[in-house]
């Protein structure tokens, strides 16, 4: 058997330690959604925070908005989204399994370098390796529908967003009016879509529930190439400034034949996860949306959404730049950058190996540890109420169980920056020790500075 | 006409000011849903983070998740969802709407003191007032369903959850095994939710698309009754800590024949909204859903779903205390709560009326805004930079269009703590004067202090 590949490390830790657990896990669970633990909260919560404040608060161009997951049908077809989002699907007469007909094909491309002589007809199924088998293609929708009201009917159809975009070019015109902004201005949101994607896997990459940050740049058309070149700079920075490592990141830029119905141009950040097979994976895409959507929802609604430029007395509708960013996927690339093994001299002479998770400390989910050094009627009060005067503050883990050096390595192991031991000699000198994640070392720190120490190396958390 | 209601004033500002707009508005609307505009979602983020971190992060007996809203339905046949969560529903043959047939027969008493004498026959639709016209009561299920997989069959059938609280009961044994917690203890969760409603209406308060904000704390039976009196002080204490009036809030004990299939004993927390024809709302519910659901999935799964408690040596299914709140229902109360209008003098020796919004300062979705006295070669730099500056902390808002006293009643309106006017002596004394919303009162504070002031003020936001 193989040794366990870095990713393999990965996702063990995340489901072991509690940043990620599989969905309806005691009823066998499900590739289609992950569930996230006490840790994958708090980290997850710590990256949406880092994103809106980067893209929108910080910002006196952008403002934010929530809009519904539940959008009716009409939202859609005038997105092209009912046309365009399905695929065509072939089914193994063997096993039953679904494939994508055009994904068998690629990856009998990439791994022969030559396409298949008779098309479908080479190839075995993935599933049961039988050939000749496959049905005709057929469309399948990427969109998951629901029914609102009495009755399962078409009046009531609804779809479920693909993506939180659609539900910001509807309310174009109502932001434009409430908010005082005008174009260059962005729309940014948070939050869940849903595709009844054919093949979910690859741990939290690809699932059927999942989360976005996307934002719509909405400029005057003539300036879409140079906002896309500074959009994707932008994008870029955000995630080398929060710690993921420049060389396992890469743009990729989308083949004109192959761009989404409504993109000018789309350039995809990938991060080096070393998925088996392709190496790399998408983590999000800056499209140029052109007016496409804008106009499409004001030829379907009747309403006008274009915008009156004063300056220049004219009326035209914005183009869009979109930097979308999947917030699951960027979780998992910043627990994947993050992780890191190492030797560590111990006190028998030899060495151990340490776990380290080497998250921005903005990122971290715990961002102080309070470990007293044992279990004893003076220390542990006084290490419950250090405790609890930092937790007005930040995430705070206390632990007083088992040896000292075993909880450094569980705190190291969750990424926390900082692990503050009280002892005997706090008593006395009113004073504890802090240990820095990164160096493993020691500082005496006075009681009365801790605050400060810590705020002054937690900035932005 | 009647005057505008307070409840008139709140909706109507709230639409007009970008708190809130009506769902898929240029398809013509829908009363399922409701968008979130750029000051509402910050409002909405704020009472997310001041529940998260008082029921959450300040303790260290209650832990955070996010599960998935889509679950198998396995889980909701378990939970009871799947039989109970139905409604008879009986339609008007005239005009085809649907209603409940128990709330028809509750209206009819409230307003007539007594029983209709021929049950349903003697009750005239409330649409089309025929009478006469009611089909036979027939069940209607309140979850809302989707397929995932390729085909739409019984197989890829799954339910949206109608309550974030059994992805917390589902995940209870992964939690206990990652996160060291021993009950007594919480796991809480803040998601969207989604139930088929039957009369969705009075604004945001009752739409099929909601977050909740819950929280299920796990005792050992006997000790249920005493926890659940100690959630509903903490839970009121929240509100009324976050401004809420006390004389707006009360609890109301479900009586016992009308308590969920799950619980023992549930009182709500209602708030004066105001409602035509019933006063008063639900906020949220404090119950005892007992070992009810703990019980339930470890049947149905199969899996132990116990703790062992070691001091004294015996399993036990823990008692649950759950405190569920709906995010968007506190959203409306706390703008309720705090508009007020009052007149103000003016200038010219009479009075002006002025809208204010008296947020709490945790929960105000701008801060601060900074308003240059004039749009000025100098003034208009050193205004931006300010606004630039305090960014880093805050979300500021910067207006430089219009007379000085239409700008603070903007900023009054959307419940903005303070106003920092920047003028022509600003240059010379590098200070500036701070407004403070709620008593109008004018402050100069040099800018090396302001920041300072500010923090002061905006302490926990």
């Amino acid at each position: 058997m193989a040794a366990p590949s870095r990713l393999d490390s990965v996702i063990a830790l995340a489901r072991h330690r509690g940043f990620v657990f599989q969905a309806g896990e005691i009823y066998g669970g499900s590739r289609s959604a992950w569930d996230y633990g006490p840790l994958g909260v708090e980290l997850k919560e710590n990256i949406k925070k880092q994103w809106w404040r980067f893209m929108v608060q910080s910002r006196d161009d952008v403002v934010g908005l929530d809009s519904s997951v539940i959008l009716p049908r009409k939202v859609w077809e005038a997105s092209g989204h009912v046309e365009v989002f399905s695929d065509p699907l072939v089914e193994c007469t063997s096993c039953h399994k679904r494939f994508r007909a055009d994904h068998l094909i690629e990856e009998f491309e990439e791994k022969k370098g030559r396409a298949p002589e008779n098309g479908l007809d080479d190839l075995p199924c993935p599933n049961c390796g039988n050939r000749h088998i496959w049905t005709e293609p057929r469309a399948f929708s990427g969109l998951l529908k629901t029914f609102l009201g009495p009755v399962d009917d078409e009046a009531g159809m609804h779809y479920l967003r693909p993506e939180t975009a659609q539900g910001i070019f509807v309310n174009f015109a109502n932001v434009l009016q409430a908010s005082r902004q005008k174009p260059p201005f962005g729309i940014g949101q948070i939050g869940k879509s849903f595709r009844n994607e054919i093949t979910p896997g690859n741990f939290i990459f690809r699932t059927r529930e999942f989360e976005q940050m996307e934002m719509e740049f909405f400029v005057e058309p003539g300036t879409d190439e140079t906002w896309q070149e500074y959009w994707m700079e932008q994008r870029m920075s955000w995630y080398t400034g929060l710690g993921i490592k420049p060389e396992n990141l890469r743009f990729f830029e989308h083949p004109a034949e192959k761009l989404s119905h409504y993109s000018k141009r789309t350039v995809d950040i990938e991060y080096r996860f070393g998925f088996p097979g392709s190496e790399f994976g998408e983590l999000e895409g800056i499209a140029n949306r052109t007016d496409f959507d804008l106009k499409t929802h004001a030829e379907a609604s009747g309403k006008d959404l274009s915008y009156f430029d004063q300056t220049k007395n004219e009326r035209w509708i914005p183009y869009v730049i979109e930097p979308a960013a999947g917030l699951t996927r960027s979780l998992m690339a910043f627990l994947v950058d993050a992780f890191d093994e190492e030797e560590v001299p111990n006190a028998k002479g030899g060495v151990d190996k340490r776990t380290v998770l080497r998250l921005d400390p903005r990122l971290a989910p715990v961002k102080v540890a309070i470990l007293p050094l044992s279990r004893n009627e003076a220390l542990s009060p006084m290490a419950r109420e250090l405790a609890a005067s930092l937790r007005e503050s930040w995430n705070v883990d206390f632990d007083d169980a088992g040896a000292i050096g075993r909880r450094y390595r569980r705190q190291d192991e969750i990424g926390t920056p900082f692990c503050v031991t009280v002892d005997f000699d706090s008593l006395e000198d009113q004073a504890v020790t802090v240990r820095d994640r990164d160096t493993m070392k020691q500082e005496r720190v006075p009681l009365a500075g801790l605050y400060a120490f810590l705020a002054e190396r937690l900035r932005g958390a």
